[in-house]
């Protein structure tokens, strides 16, 4: 089945960024490429903060505004918990959590994607609104597109919003 | 590629009613559009909200509980941030970003759906609970659906539940 | 069209443990079995809170903060609304509001999507990380995977993530 023509594609597009929602995209993106699915995941709105180099609070942008939406967002180590968030402990605790059963980390999970092969897509349309350039991103971020593209390449996949 | 037989087709449920993931859905209905798919959005249950004609806040319904959940949920122009909402003061400096950077407003991403062909259908069921009728709607609502109805006509769809 | 080989698939992923969300999950599924596809549901984080036995606040789990999360999330009769949920009255009402227009209530769609064929999966992982264990389930759970194996059974299946 190893034949690229007749692969089977699963495109994620990564809208959330809730600490518990990027993790399911992760487990997800992950299974499909380690099962030999093509993978492409799009990150655009909430999801763009998975992204950013700045893991902590940063204010990146030019304006006064994309400064305060992207630092009261955060990066990778601020994302919220969609539920019982307490003002952030909660995604320590289920961090805490998962490490105690082995479960792979969010760091972990973006490095097995990159080594998987799992394209990661920035949405062109997201960076554009809250001001943050390709440079602002981590390196494993392979393409800056936008949604018409992103479907265009998506023809045959399963499409999932998250 | 333009013979309708073979068009791809594109199916979104509109669940939520967040102004940001409305946002995001309408701009991945009218880019399917805009590249040549058959795009139906079906609005229920938080998405109702984005149809109704009032687009403030409006008493509509019969009963008292339908009568404040409609007025609590309020129409198009009061939909919240689904994150850092802050009483709706966000979402619309999230619409001057918006502005600012030449991007579509909600109101102009509904009247592009309309004229790209977008089928806009209401769900009968969630209607029904909110007491929602269709003159309560704007007239870019074709039709009003259940839930089998709209499975079967996508049956060879992508279904992205947003 | 009845024939098992060709018959259509569709598999949702219950991520979300919002008493909306759940309610449009299973609606979706009893609507898709009903007009005869084969459906897996793939309850996973916080959708696992449906499933479990103990339908009010429970401490499952060994550890104090599994026990937490577990307390806290509660189980079918205290899954919140995924907005104006005002410390869970509005489950409630919205409950009494579904009554009233003779919409099916949560635990009647749970036994019609039992009687109905449809195959309910509980995640291993977040089994896993939660301390949820198979007993600490209603009978109606008919399998644990992870999700490689969902993902393999899903080949030829929409995919709807909730």
């Amino acid at each position: 089945m190893n034949i690229p023509a007749n692969k089977k594609k699963v495109s994620i597009v990564c809208f959330s960024g809730d600490f518990d929602k990027i993790i399911a995209a992760f487990t997800i993106a992950t299974g499909a490429a380690a099962t030999n699915r093509e993978v492409t995941m799009f990150f655009t709105f909430w999801g763009l903060n998975a992204l950013k180099k700045n893991k902590g609070r940063a204010a990146t942008g030019n304006s006064i505004m994309a400064k305060a939406f992207n630092f009261l967002m955060g990066g990778l180590n601020n994302l919220p918990l969609s539920r019982l968030n307490f003002f952030g402990i909660s995604p320590k605790l289920m961090g805490g959590m998962m490490k105690k059963h082995n479960v792979a980390s969010l760091p972990e999970l973006v490095e097995a994607a990159h080594a998987l092969g799992i394209r990661i897509v920035a949405c062109e349309m997201a960076m554009h609104i809250l001001e943050v350039s390709k440079s602002d991103m981590i390196e494993e971020v392979q393409d800056v597109a936008g949604v018409a593209t992103f479907l265009n390449e998506s023809e045959d996949a399963h499409i999932i919003f998250i």
